[in-house]
């Protein structure tokens, strides 16, 4: 079994005012002990599966929210790396991006994302949304694998 | 492309007041047009990809809400065929079950389940998760492949 920490949540997110954006939505349901935020596609993997052979000192998070438009390895190829590798392929993805575009959308649903939130550009909105997003995927869906 | 209704939900599920509980929930926030539902896993494939070499005549769902214990054909079954044929293979699948075992999550979200909601037994607390379910999936994420 791979131990996932159910409070843990990996933001990829590399505008910093969305990253914060983010948190602070997720705070108010207070829901939260740890939100880890990584900037690039790379970092995202390095996290999840560690770094030039060495395993990851980090426990899997309950859910990754990832963004598609990412520095050195975008959204998708992340994602695919994610649902590539043993320890990581049964983990909660959620794309949380500015693009509606139907190949995004395709290929996140092929690569078997498990949920694609399209961020809403009103800043109400968006806190409001990341709030849903935060409460569905931390508080009502059973994630996979869980130790308490 | 397939044509996805994105007002229309398939409910699989054999325990008539948990069918109707959940249609009640959903009609409370009055986002739905149409959910059909059927009884057994069996009936599910039918409905989704045709019977004895006929093609559906039901265009996809925007859900597919999937209970567990089912009659013919169980919902592990179904949703592995459900991700095994191309026509419905991007479609959003959430569970819904009375079962938080192990072995049930782990296959479904091997099987790319796009999330996994254990039922309360609590009356009011199955009609909120449901509510809340709803909303996410029908109001909040983005589709695979609409048409609008």
């Amino acid at each position: 079994m791979i131990i996932v920490e159910p409070t843990r949540i990996l933001l990829v997110e590399d505008d910093p005012n969305d990253a914060e954006l983010i948190q602070l939505s997720f705070e108010t349901y207070n829901f939260i002990n740890q939100m880890d935020v990584v900037e690039d596609g790379e970092e995202a993997l390095h996290y999840l599966l560690g770094k030039e052979g060495n395993p990851s000192p980090h426990p899997l998070p309950r859910l990754v929210l990832l963004d598609l438009k990412l520095p050195k390895l975008n959204g998708i190829q992340v994602l695919e790396a994610i649902r590539r590798h043993p320890r990581t392929r049964q983990l909660v993805v959620v794309v949380m991006t500015s693009s509606a575009e139907e190949r995004d959308l395709e290929a996140c649903y092929n690569l078997g994302v498990n949920s694609y939130i399209v961020k809403p550009l009103d800043f109400q909105q968006f806190v409001e949304v990341a709030r849903q997003v935060g409460f569905y995927w931390m508080l009502l869906n059973q994630p996979p694998d869980l130790e308490f």
